[in-house]
Formats: C-alpha cells, sequence, structure tokens
C-alpha cells in the first residue's frame, strides 16, 4: 500500500465554490506525488453559525440531539460538494458521512468522545484509488443517531481518522500560515514557527491559540501523529510541523508569545482563614462545571485573608452567583469581580533546561511599568494576570526581549543583547 | 393505540423561523383532538435550489450520490428545527432522517423508489407519546447511502409513511388551500373543490398541476389511503379530500379545467406514406427516454403523408436532433418545429357516464375561434392542442361553458343553461 495523506479543510478554506475549486486542485497535486488522500471538511465558514442563529431564534434550550443533526448537515454540504468538485477535475472520489465513515462516538450530543472508527469501507474504497471526501466533525452514537464532536471538532475527526488507517501524517489547512511567534496583528514582526512540540502546542491552546483544538493535539502526541498546519490560501505556505521534540536538537527557550483577554478575576475579600474554607469555594464551582485557572491566597492577617481567582469571562456571571452565596455562608466580607484583565504568557520547551526565564518577563513587564497581578507557570509556560490595557504592549515587550523576531536568537536566554 | 395521522408540510410552511413555529402549534392541536402525529418536512423553500445552484457553479455532470448527500441536507436541517420548536412548546418529539424511519429505497440515486419501511422504531416511538418529524424526500440504499426521491418526494414519503404505520389519513400542506377547478390565477371565480377522485387526481398531476406529484397519487389510490390537501397559512383552511369515488354520489362531469403550456410539437413532412415509418421514429425517441404525449397522421396523398407530435418543451432541442436524423434516413421532406403551443384539458370523472362532454368542449372554443390542432382523450379527460396565445381565453372560456364557479351546476352537461 503506498503511503496515506490526511488532510484536514476548515471552514475558511471551503466558504465559496472558487475555494472548494481550488482546495480540489490541491489535493490532485497531492495524489500525484504517490500518495493516498483522505480529506476531512468543516462546514462553509458561517453555515454552523448560521443554523445555530436559527436554534436560537426557536428555543433557548433545545435538545442537544437535534441540535447536533441539524450542525451535522453544514460538513455534509461542503464534503458532497468538495467530491463533485474532485470528479469534475478527472479525480475519482466518494464522500462519507461520519456514519459511512464508521466514526462511532459516545453519547454526549454535542460534545462526544470517539469511541472507535470502523475503517472496513474506507480501506476497501482506498484501495480502488478513490479519495474519500469525509464530512468532518460528526459521528454516531451505538443508537445510530448523529452526534458531534464540539466546535473545531473536524480536527479531531482528521487526526482519529489518522491514526485508524495508519496515515504518514495529517495537514491541517487553514487560513494563517501556520503557528507564530505571537499575534502577527499584535507584533509586526512575529515570525511563523517551523516546528512546534506537542507540548508546546498543547500550551498555546490551552493558553487560546485558536489554530488548533487541544483534544487533536493530545491525540497526535498519544500516537506520535505528526500534524502540518498549513495555510490553504496560499500555494506556498510550508506551515508548522507539530511533532515529537528532537532529542539531538536544542530546544527554543520561548516559543511563542500568549495573550488571553476573555479571563476574569473574582476577589473574596476577608475570608475567615480556616482549614476547608477555601475548599468550599471551589468545590461548589466545581460542582456547576465551572473551570478555575489561577487562585492566589493572600497572607493571612487578623485571622482573616483574601481569596482570588481568575476563569474564563463567559463563567463570570454563573461564578459570581455561586460565589456571593458561598461568601454568605462562610461569612466573608465582600465579593469584587474584574473583567478588565489579560493573561500574558510564554512558551518554550527550552524552559526546562534554561532557568531564569520567568524573572527576565517580569523584568521585561517592569520596564514597562507593567504591574503583574497573578502569576502561574509549567514547566515549560509562564503566565501573568496584568491589567487588559497593557496586553498588546506586554505581547511586544516580551517578544522583543526574547528576540523572537530571529530564528537563531530563540535560545538566547542569560544574554539579552544577543541577536542574529 | 390511538388514531394516526401523517402531516406533510412543504417548503414554503417552513421556510422561516416564525412558520416552523406556526407548525408546530398546528401540530399540538392536531394532537390535544387525541390523535397521534407524525410530521413529514420539506427543506425550507428555496434551499434545495441554493444547493442546486451551487451543484451547477462545480460542475455540468455531477454523480448522482453526491447530490443525493447533498440534497438531502436541507430535510434534514427542517426537521431538527422543527423538533426544536416542538419541544420548546412542552410537546415531546424526535427528529428522524430517512435511515432512521427506516425507509429503505433502490439504488436508483435522485430518484429513488421506495422499497420497504422498517416501522419497528418509529412504532416505539409513538408508544411513548412522542411525534415524530420525519426528513422526506429521502431513505437509503442497500449499501447505506443516502438516496432522494425526485422532485416533490416528500409527498411521497408521507403517504408510504402513512401506509406503513397505517395512518387513518394523509394532510399534505401546502401554500394553497386544495384543487380548484382551474388556476385562480386565470379565473378569478375558479372554486376550491372538496372533494375529488384518485383518478381526476391522477390525471391533473399528469396535465401539470403542481399541487401532488403523480407517484404520492397513485400510491393512495393503489392503498386507498385518504389524502388532504390544505393550506397551512390560513387556519381555516379546509382543503380537498381526494379519495375514491362513492358509488352512491353522482360524479361531476367536469371538475376541473386544466392548462400547459411546456408543450412543444414537431412535424414532419412529406413522409413516405409505408408500414415501419412511424414505428422508427418513435423508437428512436423512446431510445432516448423521451416521453411523446399525442401523436396525430395526416391522411395519406400521393404516397406521403406528415406526422406530428408533442412532447414536453424542455426535451424538444433532444428530439429535434434525433428526428432530423431519422427523416434523413427515411428520406421524410422536412421537419418543423413549433413551441408556441399549449394543451388545455377538462376532467371529470362523471365523463363515463355522460356522452357529449367532447363536443360541448369542442363548441366552446370554436365560439371564440379558438382553432384546434390535436385532440386526446382518455376515459375521465379531453385535451386539446391550440396556439399559445389563447391559453387564457381557452380556460375561462371552458370553466364557464361548464359553470364550474358554481357547485351544483357540474352535472350539468346537456343542458348548458343550467345554473345554481
Amino acid at each position: 500500500m503506498s503511503g496515506l495523506i490526511i488532510q484536514k479543510y476548515g471552514g475558511t478554506s471551503v466558504s465559496n465554490i472558487n475555494r472548494i475549486k481550488k482546495v480540489a486542485e490541491r489535493i490532485v497535486r497531492t495524489r500525484k506525488t504517490g500518495v493516498d488522500v483522505v480529506v476531512v471538511v468543516s462546514a462553509m465558514a458561517g453555515e454552523t453559525d448560521k443554523l445555530l442563529d436559527m436554534v436560537r431564534q426557536i428555543s433557548p434550550s433545545p435538545k442537544r440531539r437535534e441540535v447536533d443533526l441539524l450542525l451535522s448537515s453544514g460538513e455534509r454540504i461542503s464534503s458532497a460538494l468538495l467530491s463533485i468538485a474532485l470528479d469534475n477535475i478527472g479525480c475519482p472520489s466518494i464522500s462519507m458521512t461520519g456514519r459511512q465513515i464508521g466514526l462511532l462516538t459516545d453519547g454526549a450530543h454535542t460534545r462526544a468522545r470517539i469511541k472507535q472508527i470502523d475503517t472496513e469501507r474506507a480501506k476497501q474504497v482506498l484501495k480502488n484509488k478513490h479519495v474519500i471526501v469525509v464530512a468532518g466533525f460528526q459521528g454516531i452514537n451505538e443508537r445510530g443517531d448523529v452526534t458531534t464532536l464540539g466546535r473545531g471538532g473536524s480536527d479531531t475527526s482528521a487526526v482519529a481518522l489518522a491514526v485508524a488507517l495508519g496515515a504518514e501524517k495529517c495537514e491541517i489547512y487553514t487560513d494563517v500560515d501556520g503557528v507564530f511567534t505571537a499575534d502577527p496583528n499584535i507584533v509586526p514582526d512575529a515570525r511563523k514557527l517551523d516546528r512546534v512540540s506537542y507540548d508546546e502546542m498543547l500550551e498555546m491552546a490551552s493558553l487560546g491559540a485558536q489554530v488548533l483544538q487541544i483534544r487533536c493535539v493530545e491525540f497526535c502526541k498519544k500516537n506520535n501523529l505528526p500534524l502540518i498546519v498549513k495555510s490553504s490560501l496560499a500555494d506556498d505556505s510550508t506551515g508548522t510541523l507539530i511533532c515529537e521534540e528532537d532529542p539531538n536538537m536544542e530546544q527554543p527557550v520561548v516559543s511563542g508569545i500568549m495573550s488571553d483577554k476573555n479571563q476574569a478575576k473574582i476577589t473574596i475579600k476577608g475570608v475567615p482563614d480556616q482549614p476547608g474554607i477555601a475548599s468550599s469555594i471551589f468545590t461548589a464551582l466545581a460542582d456547576e462545571s465551572l473551570s478555575v485557572d489561577m487562585i492566589i491566597q493572600n497572607i493571612s492577617a487578623e485571622g482573616q485573608t483574601d481569596i482570588s481567582f481568575t476563569l474564563a469571562q463567559a463563567d463570570m456571571g454563573e461564578a459570581m452567583t455561586i460565589v456571593k452565596r458561598v461568601a454568605t455562608e462562610i461569612k466573608a466580607k465582600k465579593v469584587d469581580s474584574d473583567s478588565t484583565i489579560c493573561k500574558v504568557s510564554i512558551v518554550g520547551a527550552g524552559m526546562r533546561s534554561h532557568p531564569g526565564v520567568a524573572s527576565k518577563m517580569f523584568e521585561a513587564l517592569s520596564r514597562e511599568n507593567i504591574n503583574i497581578m497573578m502569576i502561574s507557570t509549567s514547566e515549560i509556560r509562564v503566565s501573568c494576570v496584568i491589567d487588559e490595557k497593557y496586553a498588546e504592549l506586554a505581547v511586544r515587550v516580551l517578544h522583543d526581549a526574547f528576540h523572537l523576531e530571529s530564528e537563531s536568537a530563540e535560545s538566547g536566554i542569560s544574554d539579552g543583547a544577543q541577536s542574529a
């Protein structure tokens, strides 16, 4: 069997007839290199939002089973259109829905998880040298009802199929050139990264990089599947390779700078400093499936303390209701909230072996008089919560401080003056 | 088990969110009469054409399998939306695709025929007192690929389900009040018919009445299923009942007047009057699946004759190519075509027992100096081909001549002056 490549095309790549034709041409070019191709498509850009908007006009709490049937139609439409476009330029192809590609999920409508992929029919079709165009984002549960995998789920469809079919790699086509050192809209000299490790990409995705769903990256890491993110709009896009760290290569200390304004902070003041108090707050939040990000507790004074934590801005209203209730129960003095904050983060696999990265970050921010409210770190990440108004400035300052505009400067940490 | 009613809603009945909500309310009202309801929906008006337009932009000859997957999405969307609307007003419901309702077809993509309906799951759902909202127009073939039943196929889905589930009747909701004695746009005093026999409806459908697909009426006749056509836009629409002729009731001599401008005439002049010549022409047309409607052959003079026939205007181009080729082979003199013709027809089950209907029709036309080019009849129909420019006039004249504006005048044939 010749090599197999999975190509996934996002909504902007198939947003109109001309782009669908371009995608068909790209697939034909890929096949000419002697490989088999399985394509996974998203709905045409805007379609899913249009359908969701109709649902909102009908019901505030639609049944998830019906929402899944509704939303799955967008990917079916684009897969049929792309298959027709392929046939039209002489490339034999067949569309396949989630059911036809054998993608079985659990029963959690609108956020189903893949349980199994039955590849029998797909393998038969590949043997006949047809390109398979799979409707992404969808599967079926054991009852035969349509399920969907959550926003960005087509990426997950693509990597799961790549593993199930033993593909050599998975290419994710989108409207950007790859993964950048920072958002080019904020940092004009942001640089496209040729290579990012799975762990770095996981951190970036969880910090709000829209380019890939976290589940998709986790899946690739677990199965050591090389993932390439590139643009379908430019023919010369080389993209970013997401793969295992190469133990023989020095890792960049800082690969990218991320900022996330969709954060909010809640502070509970005058909390009695007794065992079990913090737990009562965070258990109440967890019971409602609200994810808390960073937590700090001030040093106790006069038997009282202040507790602050951050969470997604979208969850703030619900969280405030809960926290106010608990605050009354535990006899805390006051609850404040602040949604004008921002989390700015640096990510880099090389941090593991380079101490001093965090302090360099703090220094750079303080030089611009940007106050750091909260800090959290992982092995390969440092995040600071700052005032939202400094978000763009902070990203630019850090991009400069770590010389990310220049490829060879990435590992320079002790010597801030190093340059290409 | 309580009674079961099938309600089918066409594209204009679900063309926007407000209409979908209205349909949900109508279903709830029907249920309150103590019956179970299974609903079949079409795609929202305009959706199917939008999808077909995209296909045309991609390929002149798209694969039918892909077209079916594409087109089936429209009905899936409206079934999910209507189910959400029902739940929102407290009516438990579940959407079902062609596959989920168990509608198995043959493999003829874009014009599949129903082979079998497996009603097991549907019966279970009805037992649980849920309304089923079926995506019309679609089924699956034995391979599990999506098939569609051709334009108007949702009507066929509805009546097939009605028979399979043992429904007491099938209601077809559309944007008109029912079946009329003539097109109200042409005849202002055209009257809605309360009752039409299967045979009359079959004639009317084949004469271009858009209100019902022929296959749907055939199916009802075969299974003696009462069919009601009514408007979903007016709450007080009583509709038209399509059912068996009542042997105890006198049938209307003429129930309706139809006109069809989508006709064309081809004339082959100077055909050698020898056995087998006509056959060679019509066999050649049949080989290309072109349906010929009426045929006349002039009386032979000097060993030569003229042959004229009519067919659908859309087929004329293709037919002319074939006829010209055959004309050369058989040494005919000339081939003419005319697309400015019209077929005007009268339909009525009472014709069987009332002679003189045809001559009354010819008289009425001749009084207006409308020349009749061709005539064809069935047991319950008389059709005349006339110049297209007289189409509306002819319909009005015949509507008057048979007094169709007045209910009790329908059986009056020998006495043209009879009136209500």
